[in-house]
């Protein structure tokens, strides 16, 4: 059954929730009073599809329905996960969460998005209230910072684990959780910087996104020090590096006032930095550049990419594709695939047809357990006919047929569907003919009995689909 | 002529900035008292081959010749740059700069890796020390601050970004620069949250890689922050999260002592979450994923990225490949390049092959202005024979023959070389078929009269090398 979502307050973290559990097929009900509401949602949802499928190598779930405007109440009833995501005033937050027990279902989960409240300062009887603090853009980060009843917090993490997000399970709560202390000593400093005419703000953001913002989208702060401490390891880094940390220390401590001037200063300096585009392009361009990160990190298994492998793992693949074929490979085309011409690049229709080769492998019993027992198919030839342009953001499917699967060859023929709104046109044909290769000697041999005997299967069982009409390899020409 | 650095104190930073230099072609000469320099350099720069090349889609130049334990004397003399990487204590700095400013050239830049001095504290005299601060690992990060007089610094920075890095030039000198003001004040943080079991390492580390890091690994501070203040900018988000950013300020000032039971805290959780791997695994691990994350942004073009792909348009590529032709793409194999057979990815193989297509319209004409003049080549037909494997690491040549180019077809054959210590191989063959396209109608049609007649020139004067044995494409088989 499609689980429902309630989203108490649509801005930009209450519109990221409810694209987050949308693209992940639950239904959302969003209650804000804002009578634009409905069209800042619309804007960051169409962020969010052109954004979060992109990051995976399969289809997320059907979207679920969406539905803007209602009062609390009717927002919340039957509701499995209730998201409160107001502004940061308690009182108002108090009364929300007054609102939100009388009408939710008793087995809801009801948390809080807020960056600096306590649980405890939440709940103002009982321990209902969960503290899961995301962040910006939320459908894109992992991060989500849970707090609360050990009770409430379990449930609450298995959901969010769920969408595809990395709940941190916070121990103690604390003001501004984790990662917002370590986001303030940042903005402290950095307001400092301004002030103190040491750096604009353009010269601050390279100093970070040129530097250690790079080491931390992958490793954090300690296992980074861990390292620099070189094989001597982190207390010797920490002998090594502690005295000299300190002295700084003692001076940077004060906190600026965030006074009129200083708005202004760090406004016009911004404006300079960032002007030339709007918020909406400075969104898109985040955006792209997020979804490279994170696809290259998925590629690497490591951080936040293993965070998308895991989830990716859990999605289904469609059944059956246009032809009556089983579904190798689907995916909604990432921005990073486009090239000069403005269309996915030719590159990654092989690309598409090589992770269907890789699924088919696990098909047939050549996964990899069978490769780390020695055995594997390399790829010796591929032929690719493009016959239609395929725009970013495209849903692609990848069939493919078996056309021979005797002895050391496995000859597949991939078929590419493209669906952007109409029925599914074939966009590309990729031909593959494999060897079976021992990997020890990197010699042709011969699979095992159970491969060979899937790969004879397969074939026999796609012989109801017509064959190409115009193969190339496997065969000697020119 | 080969230029030459000086490096004085082989450490990590040492290390890494001769491996900078030395594989952006200059030659080096390390000042080191300690006998084991050479074996600890050696380890940077295993690292650095591995990782540097593999950021750009062309050769690197010839790598510089390295000498190791040279008297200091020695290794500054000739040098134009000197760089001082020594443990960060002002009486040996002073010491250190005495001895380079006695025997370097009048002409060589002398700069300090300092992580905390001013220029003001280094230069007892004169301005003739700047401040060079890098970051670990110097051979990938391409941030360097920049201190000092202007005189000096202007010099400094076109050196530096010679090497592919990006100078921050301060205005102002102040204690620990710009970067290291942030790094010490979520040090102070995070220290605090490991003491008072709010936290551990992991889950700091975590609460970095899983959020923000990923933010700042493409826009900084102020960016994100604008885009989070939505459509009315950095003003309005500074007047709605001022007051709310103020609030824990008051609290989390205080500076937690660096004492005996914080040091083994840190040091058990960091062993814990870290201790699987050694130093030179996570090192590897790291460079592997700022590789990937790097080489994503550079097909961004944005952030460092943007810096990247600007240095790689600097670089020659090689005049011509094993069989005569002229060299179209080469480049050293990127560890994310590999798949789960050990070896490049078929999809690569075309993605080199692309990348000399690319250019190859750019030898033609048919460059950026003729796209955005409405007219490209769009691939119909590639059809792909993979020869041998390439490992990672491996150095790539793409050579391009122009098989025909009449009317609204292009023909080419790609060979696509290996080196990897032995003579090049031909690894793989790629052959493709494009016509030429309208881009307002997305229809085929002819080339202009230019790109027509330099597409026959080429045709006719590959005539000089054989034609490939076995051509596929352009006819209909099967």
């Amino acid at each position: 059954m499609t689980r429902k979502a309630a989203i108490i307050g649509g801005g930009v973290i209450g519109g990221g929730w409810a694209a987050r559990f949308l693209l992940n097929g639950w239904d959302v009900a969003v209650a804000d009073p804002d009578p634009e509401a409905g069209r800042k949602i619309g804007a960051v949802l169409e962020n969010a599809r052109h954004a979060l499928p992109a990051l995976y190598d399969r289809p997320l779930p059907a979207e679920g329905r969406l539905t803007v405007g209602l009062p609390l109440a009717e927002a919340v009833a039957g509701a499995d996960w209730v998201q409160e995501s107001v502004p940061e005033r308690l009182a108002a937050k108090h009364a929300v969460f007054e609102a939100i027990l009388a009408a939710a279902p008793e087995s809801a989960v009801v948390a809080s998005s807020t960056s600096g409240f306590k649980p405890s300062e939440l709940n103002r009887t009982g321990d209902r209230v969960v503290v899961a603090h995301p962040f910006n853009p939320v459908y894109l980060l992992p991060l989500v910072e849970v707090v609360g009843a050990e009770a409430r917090t379990a449930p609450a993490a298995e959901v969010l684990r769920g969408l595809g997000m990395l709940p941190l399970v916070l121990a103690r709560e604390i003001d501004a959780h984790v990662a917002d202390r370590l986001l303030e000593a940042v903005w402290r400093e950095a307001l400092w910087l301004v002030k103190d005419d040491i750096a604009t703000t353009a010269e601050i953001d390279d100093a970070i996104r040129m530097g250690f913002g790079l080491r931390w989208a992958q490793m954090g702060l300690f296992e980074t020090y861990r390292i620099a401490g070189g094989e001597a390891g982190m207390a010797h880094f920490l002998a090594q590096f502690g005295p000299a940390l300190q002295w700084p220390w003692t001076k940077l401590t004060d906190v600026p006032d965030l006074d009129e001037a200083l708005v202004a200063k760090i406004a016009a300096q911004s404006d300079a930095q960032s002007g030339a585009r709007d918020v909406r392009a400075l969104e898109r361009l985040r955006d792209d550049n997020l979804v490279a990160i994170l696809r290259a990190l998925k590629r690497q298994d490591a951080a936040a990419g293993a965070v998308i492998a895991a989830h990716e793992a859990t999605l289904p693949l469609p059944g059956t594709g246009p032809d009556g074929l089983p579904v190798m490979h689907a995916l909604q085309v990432p921005p990073s695939w486009a090239d000069y011409n403005g269309h996915m690049n030719e590159v990654h229709y092989l690309e598409a047809a090589g992770r269907a080769g890789d699924r088919l492998m696990v098909v047939l019993g050549a996964d990899a357990a069978y490769v780390a027992g020695g055995r594997s198919y390399f790829t010796a030839e591929s032929h690719v006919a493009y016959l239609s342009e395929v725009r970013i953001g495209t849903r692609l499917t990848v069939t493919t047929q078996a056309l021979a699967g005797d002895g050391r060859k496995l000859h597949l023929f991939h078929r590419l569907w493209a669906e952007d709104g109409e029925a599914p046109r074939l966009a590309a044909t990729v031909e593959t003919m494999l060897l079976h290769v021992d990997l020890a000697t990197r010699r042709v041999s011969h699979p095992s009995a159970g491969v060979a005997a899937a790969a004879q299967a397969m074939v026999a069982d796609h012989e109801r689909v017509p064959r190409p009409d115009r193969v190339l390899l496997g065969r000697r020409a020119g």
